[in-house]
């Protein structure tokens, strides 16, 4: 038995199956520097303890992204090792605030298995889960990829797809987020006078700043979160593959986007959910990644009047500057879209 | 109204007007430990709490230039998003002690508006002021930009220029500076045998070492102190703008400069105060960073006998060795002086 | 006297002499993720303090050759400022447990000398030990450095040269591990059903995976480990140098061949020794590193049931997969390996 993990194939997985994945992760105020220097982000509540203290946290919290990333990697090697393609993500949420000390696992159950017509490869559906070092769930997600079968020969299963949320339920919202006094938000060291009320249903803000990437600075945030895709690190065998260069991990253009943000939505200071994302293309060193938002739901969370819900989608694009906002339909003359993010963010009232 | 921060324009500034800037920061041990990354830096106070325990700190203070870079980040949006130019600093004191843990932020009061002849552009003079989170002050200092007017046509207002110090008093200088047990200074650990006393004004020192600064790097610098001046980030414009390539922020200069000064300086652990600097030309990835400093003058510290105060110009240069002493003074045939920092450093006695 | 460091020559050493190395380092959990960032590194115990609590550590203890490369980094100004070559270590054990929060510091004592033939180099053998603020020795190894000679034609000494053993003796490791409590070690979360007694001697083992190395990645590690060997840092001088382009940190090869290991060598949780080491070629940036493994010998801890080791030679190659096992005794045609080390590894019963 080889001791070289070589990844699961598509006939290693079956409905029901849970997977531990390895690697344990205390994330520190280490990990939280480096996400401010890989990013640049400016959110207060995850920049500053004593903001985070005024408005009800016990001290800063984690960035959502930081979480999201760790606990995703922790299942690539067992689900995505032999992908082709990361296809999907849905019913997204953020379960428990998580701080700088907390130790993080996470186990994936197979929900959905369909094998494609061509006979080598089958879409995995799984729902992953992360944990905290008290076993209190701090994330949940759906995710399916493209993964090699074995043998192109064996038998296809009956496909089981699972049904997926188009967008995760309002109700299921605020469970990472205490109690926030929004009498003690101050709008100037948060960035932003507009909170919740100040957004409209088909506002789009263009993000207007620019970061370009550097093959250094995608590596090390891949690492940072123990993530072992190769195709990120590996430019000896990627020269010969599709792109002949490494490929940027998704993820990272979420935290840049993310980052970008900012600049518009200041006072959006929790992700609460992803209702779903798509990479539209794929992004590699040297390509400068803008962004804009378009709010495209607002709603009231189910006995709170401290925060409200604004469901986002957050657009990124490569080389292309987003003043005239950007989509992955528009025609061959706008191929600049990378990113369509679509999440719920909450704001105090 | 824009959601997006266009930044200020010469008309917006007012005299006696604060501004209270976005994303107070929380400075840890990770931020730290970036720092040490980024510049290498090895000055024993800020690198090891058990020395600093030795001469009378509770534990490691953060670097002097780390609180430096972090409070102006927090200035740029607000000051300097249209700035055409960083004109100077000066009145820079460093008012208190900073630890792993400190949360900062920083307003500004503009204390000096004038309009540039051509009617495009004028100077803006404020004086920023960091803060730690009981709202006491760490760090002052002066700045200056010359920034675009929105409307060419606005008229000028009687021009008010504020007069400043050539240097920082020597009464001012120590604050954030405990009293020193200089007797348990071990200079075998810190790195010179070297004190106060052993420096003379006059006396010139080549810093020998150099560095290379990659894209990457400065930008993972510049990110961390939550600056968002785009010339740092964004290829895809900078491309066709001036230098044809992003701009390496003034302050990673510094830091570079600072850290190649321990090598003859190694006992100038902390910087007292900033009487002016002048960054004589561009710094861009690729380059290779030297220094070297002259001693212009030397103070006792009023009422103490533990540190004594050197002022000193370190002067980096980009691809030249410094052993000849180049000034940004001299002639065509050394144009390599990218940086001139007139500064007073404390040192054991 | 000049203040800037020269560096010592070969006349400067003498046997018996002890060099205390300057700058005392306290390293943090920001020091781990950086290292984490850096390498992708992915052992259980040392990413995550439950787990390491849950078998008996009091919280993760950091990665053994951060600590390594951290004493390592500050002998550097003292013996190897004006080294020609490394030529190798040997008798390296980790005697204590180091944690977030320990600060280190290192002394050197002189143990050979010998002068080459030429008449203008010197080889410098030196046992290094690395110390806690406790001054507890917590890191001992020796190396030997080929060194200039200020003065060609100064008389050579007698050369001494010391007797180094071939590989550490089983009764020296153990020492900075605590007990293990085997039956709460969880293979699921460490990554490998394999435990000590799943490896037999001749084994090998292809760690599959290979990353790209860029310049950024390499300096900023070896800045963390204040590291001041000039030719890591200066493309100005190195361009006009033997290979033309910066030469990366021998340790950056070692820690990246470590956390490549984890796949294959999942439990094998602590260095206790390194019996010796060779860089075979220099490794430069944009260069991908692979690696394999053999375990050329099994040992029982003398008074121990936990933990067993195994002695390993890792070997790292560049541009070159290592599915062949390649060597450096291979011919001309498999020319990648550029790293073996052999090491003593401590894995749960």
């Amino acid at each position: 038995m080889s001791k070289t993990n070589p990844g699961n194939f598509f006939e290693d997985f079956h409905i029901g199956q849970t997977l531990t994945h390895a690697t344990p992760r205390t994330i520190t105020t280490g990990d939280a520097a480096l996400y401010t220097a890989l990013y640049g982000t400016r959110f207060a509540v995850q920049s500053a303890d004593a903001f985070a203290r005024g408005i009800g946290y016990p001290k800063a919290p984690l960035d959502d992204f930081l979480v999201f990333h760790v606990v995703f990697g922790k299942s690539v090697p067992d689900v995505s090792l032999n992908a082709v393609a990361n296809l999907g993500y849905a019913e997204c949420r953020f379960l428990k605030t998580v701080y700088a000390g907390d130790t993080l696992y996470a186990t994936s159950e197979v929900i959905g298995l369909k094998e494609n017509a061509n006979g080598k490869t089958g879409v995995v559906y799984v729902r992953t889960m992360g944990f905290n070092q008290d076993d209190e769930g701090v994330l949940t997600f759906v995710r399916w990829v493209m993964v090699r079968k074995r043998d192109e020969n064996a038998a296809a299963l009956a496909p089981t797809v699972p049904a997926l949320a188009k967008s995760v339920a309002v109700a299921n919202l605020g469970n990472a987020c205490p109690t926030i006094h929004t009498a003690h938000w101050n709008n100037a060291l948060s960035g932003s006078v507009h909170r919740f009320d100040g957004y409209a249903v088909g506002e789009r803000i263009d993000h207007t700043d620019g970061m370009t990437v550097e093959e250094a600075e995608h590596q090390l945030a891949t690492r940072l979160y123990q993530n072992t895709a190769k195709v990120h690190f590996n430019q000896h065998t990627e020269r010969s593959g599709k792109f002949g260069r490494r490929l940027i991990y998704g993820g990272h253009v979420i935290s840049l986007a993310r980052a970008l943000s900012f600049n518009g939505l200041a006072n959006a200071f929790h992700i609460a959910a992803i209702n779903g994302g798509r990479h539209a293309a794929p992004l590699f060193a040297g390509g400068t990644v803008y962004a804009w938002s378009e709010i495209i739901e607002k709603s009231d969370l189910p006995g709170r009047n401290d925060v409200g819900a604004l469901r986002i989608i957050t657009r990124a694009t490569c080389n292309e500057a987003c003043d005239k906002f950007p989509t992955a339909e528009a025609t061959a003359e706008e191929p600049g879209v990378i990113l369509e993010l679509d999440y719920w963010a909450l704001l105090p009232r």
